[in-house]
């Protein structure tokens, strides 16, 4: 028998959600918004659903635990190695990649259909059938193919793009057509009409988008962060966009958030932000995701998704 | 042997790419840019391929004529009846259904993610994480499944939405989840969350979105014009997004272009403009489906996507 913790800010969708599923050997269903409120239930329950900033706070406290199930794909707050790592992380996969490429694409077809040059025409009430762009034959470079990468590569590949994308070792997803590894960061830049970085934060991925890599894309070039602002060097990138050495950049993350007033972002020519919102987080769909890999556990099986604590994802 | 007359304000750049092509039995390839330039060249020509607005004027003087390949998807310059309609007329297929793909989810995808109110957000220094929406789950409704349509179709599958057409009687979109024909447009129309109008001007089809088919919409829908004006009732589209009875609109064509400054449409509320540019012609792609179509020519067989001057497409 099992007694779950919901500790998340839709803790009582959350539970509804799950309490409808009629899932099998649960002794408990407990469901918290904060901290505080969760340990007042209790510190013996041996599973945890919820949001990794919250759960960091109670970790120490739960004598019982055995497997976490985060709502977020990337789980920082609980890669801290100075937090216990005896119990089981799994992380949100599968459920972003669709609303990421979303929010890419739509970020991409902006660019290329100048919609923002369009209404701005619109307020003006100015006729501007200027031509405007394709996506068609252009080359999408994805620095990190996992789940949410694959998707995109997906997308890509629908609105007949080349795809090449940059990982640590894995060359397994079908749309991508050409693979590039380690120091061969460079070659993959070279050329790309776009590059979209859906990195975790690691020490390989610190910094990743310097002024070296920005400065191998050619002029036209549109970058895009919808993965951990860890991955980018910001100086370099407004340095790059100020001297039109980037052509714009989307971002939907940064060092600081919410980034403060003043910050060089809000104004730097060609970049238009966005406010870690690029993949909404619907309760539905991680309520789904808790209830399928809660039925695997019962049943004996591992959950998927399990995050390497040495890797970082 | 043939003798082809290039007629199109991209004539040079077609010459070049029909001549690279090095197609058999070419007695003689005239480019102009104008009727006038063209009458000068000669009347003997048995293929044109150009744009229908030009080849309007030299059609009467065109002793040979035996094809007209032009260059647009609708051909309505030359559907007038007074015009004559003893030759082979073909029009632009295939050619525009990704490049409208493009624009419609742009768009679609600026409503769900509120790019331009993010852009506004950004202007004023302020982090708005407000929830966005998504398209998956949602409800497509074409009216119209052509060659272009086929292509939206896919690409609303693609992002997950359920996708119902409206059609005269053809059935053929595998993309396609459900069907609508004659008398059962406001069924079609009930619950859509997105109405998208790729419909050619023909005699049924004019002011087919009028204030009974808005009407039946719900009232968070967007409609989309990317065929042609004639589909539209303008005044009924204006009083419908005045009155909050539609959500927002996004048109590219309209019953007088250029849009003459102060009307409605400027400044009617949730309306995005465009200006006729929703599938740019890329002279390259025109070429090699002109270059094709001619091999069939050619070889005796029929040239590919023939127009039926009484249907209209």
């Amino acid at each position: 028998m099992s007694r779950v913790l919901i500790l998340s800010k839709h803790a009582d969708e959350y539970r509804r959600l799950v309490e409808a599923a009629g899932l099998p050997g649960l002794e408990e269903l407990a469901a918290a918004a904060s901290p505080a409120e969760a340990l007042a239930l209790g510190d013996d329950f041996d599973i945890v659903f919820g949001e990794p900033s919250l759960i960091r706070e109670v970790l120490p406290r739960l004598r019982d635990l055995r497997w976490v199930q985060a709502t977020w794909a990337g789980v920082e707050p609980l890669l801290d190695p100075s937090l216990r790592r005896d119990y089981l992380l799994t992380n949100a996969r599968g459920v972003f990649g669709g609303l990421m490429s979303e929010f890419v694409f739509g970020y991409l077809l902006q660019h290329e259909r100048r919609m923002i040059e369009r209404y701005r025409a619109q307020q003006e009430q100015r006729w501007d059938a200027s031509v405007t762009g394709t996506l068609r034959g252009k080359t999408f470079g994805l620095l990190g193919v996992g789940s949410i990468g694959s998707n995109l590569a997906g997308t890509a590949r629908h609105f007949g793009m080349s795809v090449r994308g940059y990982t640590r070792a894995s060359e397994s997803c079908p749309d991508v057509d050409s693979y590039y590894h380690g120091s061969s960061l460079l070659d993959f830049a070279d050329g790309l009409d776009y590059l979209v970085s859906v990195l975790p934060d690691t020490k390989e991925t610190r910094y990743i988008v310097d002024a070296s890599l920005l400065g191998r894309l050619p002029a036209h070039a549109v970058f895009v962060n919808v993965g951990r602002s860890s991955a980018v060097d910001e100086s370099a990138l407004v340095t790059a966009l100020r001297t039109g050495k980037l052509a714009a950049a989307v971002l939907d993350v940064y060092e600081q958030e919410p980034l403060p007033p003043g910050h060089a972002f809000w104004k730097a020519p060609n970049l238009l932000m966005t406010f870690h919102t690029s993949a909404p987080s619907f309760p539905g769909d991680l309520a789904c995701l808790f209830i399928e890999n809660y039925r695997q556990y019962a049943d004996g099986r591992a959950p998927l998704h399990a995050v390497d604590f040495e890797k970082g994802y």
